[in-house]
C-alpha cells in the first residue's frame, strides 16, 4: 500500500493480522489480567488489557510504528508529522526512532508533562499549539509543505487503524486460550482508531460479543453518533480530565467501522475516573491515566450491568502527571 | 506430608513443581515484563516478574495457599494462626478463606492501612502487637494453644519454600519461553522464603546464573550471613520504609539453601527504594510498594554492573499506602 488513498479505506481483519506480525518483537505483548477481587466486586469475569504496559506508556505504539513501517523508502528521509495531545506524540516519536525517520509532533501546550517530556526522550521536535484556539491540523499541513514528510493522522487512517485492531487481536487470542466467552468488550474511545480496530479483531473470534465505546461525559460524541446514525461533533466549550479522549469526532472510517458492527456508546464523569484510578491504585496495582480507566470506570460504576457477565475491557494507558495521579488517588473512596 | 517436622527439611525442585500444580486456577501466572526503557538505560536486558500483580498484592498467596492446602482434613476446622507485617497476612488470610478454613493473624499495629484493612477484607480476625516490643512468635504460640490451630510460619517451612519458589519457576519458564538466556537473578530478601525457594527453581534451568538476595541497608542480614557463612541478625535499633523486609534473620533452611546455591547479598538505601518506586510509576507504569521495589533499586543504583548483560528480578508486592506513594513519586528526581 503506497498510494495515499489506499489508507482512506476501512483496514481488513487481514491488515491486522499483517499489522501483528509487523509489530512482533517491537510492541509490547501486554498482558490479558483478571483481578479475583474486581471479579467478586462485580460478580462477574472481568478481562483487563493492560495497554499502560505498552511501550511508551500507551497502545498508541501500536498503529504508529504499523503506518511508518510501511512507508516508502523514497520518502522516508523527509520524515513524519503528527498532531496529538500525547499519547499518539509518544508513539509516533518511538515508533519513527526505531525505524530511523526523523519526527516533528504538533501538540498541545497543555499537555501532560510527562507526555511532552518523553515525546522529546523519543528524539522528536515539538511544535505547540493552544489547544481551544490555533488549528492542529493547520498547523501540520504547513509543516508537511515545509518538510515535504508524510502526515501520521492520529485514527482516520486505515494503518493506524489496523496497527490499533493488535490490541483487540491480542485480547481476543488471550481470551480464547484462558477459555473465556467473551459477551461484552469495552474500549476507550477518541477518535475510534482504537475502538474500531479492535473491533475488527474482537468480532472475528467473538461475533456474539458486544461491544461498547466509553468516553468522558462531556466528549461523548461516539455515543451520540452511534446512537443518532451520523457523526456528532462534541460541544466545544467542554472540558475532562481525560486528556487523550478529547477528540472533536469520530472520523468517517471510524464511525462506519463501529457503526457496522452494531458498536454502542458509554460514558463515565471525571469523578468515576478519579475513582476507577484508585481503583487500579489499590486493587490492582497499575498506574492508569485517566483516558486509560474510563471502562474501568463504567464497570465500576454500572456493576450490575456487568454482573454474570464475562466483559474484557482495555485500559489503554499509564501516561499521568504525578500530580494528578497523587489528587486521585487521595480522594474519597466511594465503592 | 502430615508430619510437621516434614515442614523443617528444605523442600526440593520437585516439591516446587508440585506446588505449582495446586496453584494453578489459584494463583495469577504473573507477567514476565521488559521495559524498552529501563533495556536502554542499563544498556541491558532486563526481565520485571511483576507480583505486584499476584492475588493479594504480593507473592506470599503462593506459599500460602501452597501449604495450607496440605493441612490434614482433621486440622482444618481448628484454623490456621500466621504473624505478618503484612503481605502474608493477606495472602495466609485469602488462602484460608479460598481454602475454607478460619484464620487469625497476628500484626504490628503500625503495619500499612491498606494491608490490615485487605486482611480483614479476607475474613480474618487480627491480633494486633507492638512491633518494637511484643514477640509476635509468644503472642502466636498462645493463639496456637487456645484454638490447637496449625502455624503458617512466614518463611521456615517447606511448604511455604516451595509455594514462593513457584515465582522463580515462572520466571524461568517465561524467560526460557523468551529465549533469554540468564545471567543474573535478583530477588527481595526478608526472611529468604521467596530467595530461597525462587533460586532452587532458577538454578534447575539457569545453573550459571548468579543469583543475588537484596535487602534494606540496615536489614542487611541476608548479606552479611551468605559472605561470614553463619546466620546473622539485624540490629533491632534498624528502621527502615520497607515494612516487608524487615525480618531479624533468615532461617536454618532459608540460609543453607541460599548458601548450597552460592547466592550473594546486595542491599539499597531508602533513598534508592523511594527512586524506584517513581521509575516504577512514571516508566513502567506499576504500583510497587518499597520492599518490592529494592531489586529495581539496586539496578538503577549499579547501572554498569548490570551493563551487557540479562537480567531478571522480583517485583515483589504492589501494597503501599497512599500517602506513602505519593511520597515516592513527588520525591526529587535522581537518575
Amino acid at each position: 500500500m503506497t498510494d495515499n488513498n489506499e489508507w482512506a479505506q476501512p483496514p481488513s481483519f487481514s491488515d491486522i493480522e499483517r499489522a501483528a506480525q509487523r509489530l512482533d518483537g517491537q510492541a509490547v505483548a501486554t498482558p490479558l489480567l483478571e483481578s479475583a477481587m474486581l471479579n467478586k466486586l462485580v460478580g462477574g469475569r472481568v478481562f483487563l488489557k493492560a495497554e499502560n504496559l505498552q511501550r511508551t506508556g500507551s497502545f498508541k505504539f501500536r498503529g504508529a510504528y504499523n503506518r511508518i513501517s510501511q512507508i516508502p523508502d523514497a520518502d522516508r528521509a523527509a520524515g513524519v508529522i503528527a498532531y496529538s495531545s500525547g499519547n499518539h506524540a509518544q508513539g509516533v516519536a518511538a515508533a519513527a526512532q526505531l525505524l530511523g525517520l526523523p519526527a516533528i509532533i504538533v501538540m498541545p501546550a497543555d499537555a501532560p508533562k510527562i507526555k511532552i517530556e518523553n515525546t522529546k526522550g523519543y528524539g522528536a521536535q515539538i511544535q505547540f499549539y493552544d489547544r481551544f484556539g490555533a488549528s492542529r491540523e493547520e498547523i501540520a499541513q504547513c509543516l508537511l509543505k515545509e518538510t515535504g514528510g508524510t502526515l501520521i493522522p492520529p485514527f482516520e487512517d486505515a494503518g493506524i487503524i489496523a496497527g490499533q485492531g493488535t490490541c483487540g487481536l491480542e485480547m481476543a487470542l488471550q481470551a480464547k486460550a484462558l477459555g473465556a466467552d467473551l459477551e461484552q468488550v469495552l474500549i476507550c474511545c477518541g477518535g475510534g482508531g482504537l475502538s474500531s480496530g479492535s473491533t475488527i479483531a474482537v468480532k472475528n473470534y467473538y461475533p456474539m460479543a458486544q461491544v461498547f465505546t466509553v468516553e468522558p461525559a462531556d466528549f461523548d460524541d461516539a455515543a451520540r453518533s452511534l446512537s443518532n446514525g451520523r457523526i456528532e461533533r462534541v460541544d466545544p466549550k467542554s472540558r475532562s480530565f481525560c486528556d487523550a479522549l478529547l477528540s472533536p469526532s469520530l472520523g468517517r472510517i471510524t464511525f462506519d467501522l463501529l457503526r457496522q458492527h452494531n458498536v454502542q456508546g458509554l460514558s463515565v464523569t471525571d469523578d468515576q475516573v478519579s475513582n476507577a484510578i484508585r481503583f487500579a491504585f489499590e486493587n490492582l496495582k497499575l498506574v492508569v491515566e485517566p483516558g486509560g480507566a474510563v471502562c474501568l470506570a463504567a464497570i465500576l460504576a454500572n456493576k450490575t450491568a456487568f454482573s454474570g457477565k464475562t466483559t474484557a475491557l482495555t485500559l489503554s494507558g499509564g501516561n499521568v502527571d504525578a500530580d494528578v495521579f497523587q489528587k486521585a488517588i487521595g480522594a474519597q473512596k466511594i465503592r
